[in-house]
């Protein structure tokens, strides 16, 4: 089968595996002669939306013929026919009547249908019978042009056109993606964990891929799964693939809040890492041999393969433009460096709906400080390493603030167990206290009665807060100097928002609340500035969302935490479902995996407890969510139900999110009529 | 200070500290010669209940001498002064006037109070002076009498007299006690876990608990915690104390489960397993050394102190009984050993609410079929395995069933992670490998496959039966065949409750429902008996809660395990909370800790709303709970409030839960009035 066949039948639908056994209303014969012929058409091109008649046809043949790859078909247009350089004539010169009533016909169809018509048509002894229309599959590009052009054309209203483009798709605007056309050698297959394709040298450790792609080489990092310590040779590399891990692993979460490309889950690839190879399908692939990853298909494939840029076209821009002008939903994104918070606005992010804090913490130059804390015997010891923290801490915040000028930045304090920031292993730990000059023997004890059973539900989030109040006024702290700095500088004010993660109880709430705004008014009375901030709290547990109205009381937002949320309300590790959640898809318990597409029935009747619960205590209360589910258009249309104030996702979903919005805001006022 | 001085200060509820500085109304003084007197009294024994006037008094003097213990005072009554051989005469000898009309007057106040009355009086010049009365505070075995002599002599009715009995104190009749009177050389304190006093050797493993234990000695297990496999030895030993974990850890549940006392998380104790000895306080106890336990206060003494055995008088028969009348919740017993069974039913269980069938797999005759199923590579490996399971599992219900004589027998499906079964330490692994002929590698590295970083929200409860649908068709299997079995030998028959744990969603209660009934029916079949059982589910998870009507589908009832849904709604670990829920206590957000008593607003919101949501859905879907917090009193009152049919708790709290219950349905009729 010819690419042209593949691609005819990729369009309308056909699987390779058909074979000719395609059943095309057969009453009327194109094979009867000269003057018969048959052929399939799209109104607009579906590969680009261009506005020109597109399709392919034979002379003196049936409908399978077409697609069935033997005879190669000829272009409708001459137009097209000198474009591609064919020699045999196109059915505008071979059958020139029967083409202006074909064209005629057509243009009729499109506007009666007010979409691109997918269009088969036979002519039997110079007669035409058109024997199907209907909408025509495109490529995202495709839908996205047609749409824009429809409406100007006044086909269709701005709305409509909003409402035409598949959310989801954008992403393949976004990132670059493998040409269609090239030949595809996989040689495993994982989750599409990130989207777009990447290219590059196998590398297997963190610190590999930070050197050589320091050093301006495309590298992909493969490991058996990633942890914090990893950022900074996963923002080196261009692209990741991990052995273990699904959806919602750390690389996944990473990967697309970078923008990288990522394959999660791969788990067919066997590293052995002493040999510096992974295995693969019955196939070896050595350190340094160059891959290329499909992170929208979950592929990973040898070699380089042809790649397509992405073109954010004008069409693009004014589609956006639309979907804004009709959404209620604010999008913000999720970010914490400057690189991601300037992508967030260049995506038209509206501010940042979560600042993990503790990603500021990994930071080599500060890794040590953060160590020292934890190690410290007494409240004296952890402040006096906290002190070395703030300066770092507060520059962090100036930065965002000043890329954000004035947009509401959510910052969340410290969320994970403190055990995350001591190495692993006893190598590790020898190899850091070498490095510190920490007593090792008192590392590795710490490191032992930290340890925890379940660290998902263990002594984090604010309780780090409670028990350690210090590291908590610290951050805040460090949060309102930035912010008194910024506008001594005459920038725009920040509005920072200090959130407080894994709270369950108003009591608990309270002390944090009266934590935050103790800390701010030393801090405001000191340098005598005017600020403005707001205090919150995640809403990631169950009981957080029962009890909304107690945190109410001393939370002026809440940001739903769906990733946790969906954890304890499901009472799955993400970590860990990897073992079963294959078996529950499988024997049809699961649709889809609650940790991507929000779990509108039980998680999402918590948040519209907590919702209700929370506005009857203040009915300002401030309502977002920040868990990957932010990015889901699915979602989304819950959280426009649900009457949320905005969304966060990561930088590289915001279009998405802002398209999924307005779609929703368009859904919502259909019902309302 | 003497100890009748300290005995008088405690029933009086005097500090020990405050000295002398007891503020006695004093505008009369019992210190103007020998015809004054001042004097305690308790209109019947504060300590036995005893309906006989109880006092102290002292001729020329003012009441701080009565406590202060400088002066021994002496008895109001002359039968009082001879049975203690007391020299010195007895108010009734020395003042008889005065004395005759003190006794009309306590005997008027009890009776106009309608309960035992603990007075002050001073005598001036020969006038008595009533200075105060006040319900007297008493002993759990005096408040027993009291109550159930006042209902007799007409005082007050026997609900009245329910309503006396704090539900708590029983366990202190259902347990040998440590004598007040003796001296407590106290070398730690933890937290009082299991009730009950003992007396043993101490012993540093379950393996010399159960050696020695097995051959009579008395011996008290010292572990840093337990584990599942330590059940044999905990079961060998008296008593159990853990340095670390809460009230809710292994231990301290499997203790009271069994009776034994417990003293959990005593973090002062540093165990030295190499050298066989633990430290505390600056102090070192070897093994064999005698200590002694106090699990209804969390304290571990040294040597051996004299004890009070517990005596289940008729008035404690009485007074069940009363309660058993009024009481509207049944009450079952959480069991799974004969052993355990037996004493639930003496305690008066009306079934057992929970069976946990793990426990029946850590038998060594069974471990090893078990670590063969899960090494087995594919499903006939695996039902190879189970068949050697099969008999044994099946006895144990034969066995459960007999006890239980046709009162219905909750049995929870297999729910713990797997990797529960296998060995932890490599060195443990090794010696498993060589005892079963396992491959060690293969041993390893299957467990390195099961790790999981949070197994509570792991592969675990019904997710194993959607996994590995055929290990919970052989428990299935094995509860039919052994109720045919029972029926067959003309026994009452049962009426097992087949119960799925960790049910999240609709879809997955009707797969383990379908294979529940698709294996009872073919047993039933093949058998040809006549067996009714039920199908219901845990709902311990809040998204169990929240789409209850879903699982009450095919849920014939509903469990609330309150322990784990306390966990996810809280997101908790019980094994880690140890490191933060003091700070939160100290800190004055959390009251008690909500793993003993029911966070009533959040997760009890919760069980509301699953209750409602079931109902709606199955108007007769039976309702229980069997956490831990079956057996604690408050947490009764609240199933009462929202009309739970039963609560299932421990054995030795059977009789508490009965009492509080019946306290519960009382409250609940008054407000109705």
């Amino acid at each position: 089968m010819n690419d042209r066949a593949k691609f005819y039948r990729r369009m309308h639908d056909i699987p390779e595996s058909w074979g000719t056994a395609v059943n095309v209303q057969s009453m009327v014969f194109g094979n009867m002669g000269e003057s018969s012929a048959t052929g399939v058409a799209f109104t607009r091109n579906p590969s680009t939306g261009e506005n020109r008649l597109y399709g392919e046809f034979l002379i003196n043949a049936q409908g399978e013929d077409v697609v069935a790859g033997i005879r190669t078909p000829q272009p409708l247009t001459k137009a097209a026919r000198e474009e591609m350089g064919d020699v045999s004539p196109s059915m505008e010169e071979a059958l020139p009547e029967v083409f202006t009533q074909f064209r005629e016909v057509v243009e009729r169809l499109e506007k009666h249908y007010r979409d691109m018509q997918d269009i088969e048509f036979t002519v039997e002894k110079g007669r035409l019978y058109m024997l199907q229309t209907r909408n025509g599959k495109r490529t995202a590009k495709a839908a996205l042009k047609v749409a824009v052009d429809l409406a100007s054309e006044g086909l269709i209203t701005k709305e409509e056109a909003v409402m035409r483009v598949e959310p989801g798709s954008l992403d393949q605007l976004l990132h670059p993606t493998i040409d269609p056309g090239s030949p595809r050698d996989v040689i495993a297959s994982g989750l599409p964990a990130s989207p777009g394709a990447a290219t590059g040298k196998v590398v297997f450790t963190a610190e590999e891929a930070e050197k050589l792609g320091g050093a301006g080489e495309a590298v992909i990092l493969v490991r058996e799964e990633t942890s914090p310590e990893d950022i900074r040779g996963m923002d080196a590399a261009r692209g990741i693939v991990t052995a273990r891990g699904g959806m919602t692993s750390h690389a996944a979460v990473v990967a697309r809040g970078m923008g990288r490309p990522c394959v999660s889950g791969a788990g067919e690839i066997r590293i052995d890492g002493k040999a510096g190879e992974f295995h693969a399908r019955g196939r070896t692939i050595k350190a340094y041999d160059i891959i290329t990853i499909d992170g929208s298909t979950g592929e990973v494939l040898a070699g380089a393969v042809k790649m397509i840029e992405p073109e954010l076209s004008g069409d693009f821009g004014t589609l956006m433009g639309w979907a804004d002008g009709v959404r209620r939903l604010k999008v913000r994104a999720n970010a914490e460096t400057a690189l991601d918070a300037g992508t967030a606005r260049q995506f038209g992010a509206e501010g940042i709906g979560l600042c993990r804090t503790e990603h500021m913490f990994f930071d080599p130059a500060r890794i040590a400080a953060v160590r020292e804390m934890i190690l410290a015997d007494d409240e004296a010891g952890r402040r006096a390493a906290l002190a070395k923290i703030l300066p770092m801490q507060r520059q962090d915040f100036v930065e965002l603030f000043k890329i954000m000028e004035g947009l509401p930045v959510t910052i969340r304090l410290l969320d994970p167990p403190l055990h995350e920031f001591l190495p692993h292993t006893e190598e590790d730990l020898a190899a850091v206290a070498e490095a510190t000059g920490l007593d090792p023997k008192k590392l590795m004890l710490r490191a032992k009665e930290l340890h925890e059973v379940n660290p998902m539900l263990g002594h984090r989030g604010c309780r780090l807060g409670v028990a350690y109040p210090e590291i908590y006024e610290m951050q805040v702290r460090a949060i309102v100097e930035a912010a008194c700095e910024v506008v001594g500088e005459g920038r725009p004010a920040p509005i920072p928002e200090i959130m407080h993660p894994l709270v369950a109880k108003g009591e608990e709430m309270k002390f944090l609340r009266d934590l935050t705004d103790r800390t701010a008014k030393t801090v405001i009375e000191e340098r005598g500035c005017q600020i403005d901030y707001k205090v919150g709290t995640m809403v990631e547990l169950p009981r957080a969302a029962i009890r909304a109205g107690d945190l109410a009381a001393n939370a002026e937002f809440f940001s739903f935490g769906t990733n946790d949320l969906t954890q304890t309300t499901f009472g799955i590790s993400r970590d860990d479902s990897g073992r079963f959640l294959g078996h529950y898809i499988e024997k049809g318990i699961f649709e889809k995996d609650p940790f991507v597409s929000l779990d509108q029935e039980g998680v999402g009747d918590l948040i519209r407890i907590a919702a209700e619960r929370g506005r009857a205590a203040r009915p300002d209360v401030k309502l977002g969510i920040c868990g990957e589910h932010g990015g889901d258009p699915a979602s989304i249309q819950f959280c426009e139900e649900v009457g949320l104030d905005y969304v966060s996702c990561s930088p590289y979903r915001v279009p998405i999110a802002r398209l999924a919005a307005a779609q929703a805001a368009i859904g919502e006022r259909e019902k309302d009529r």
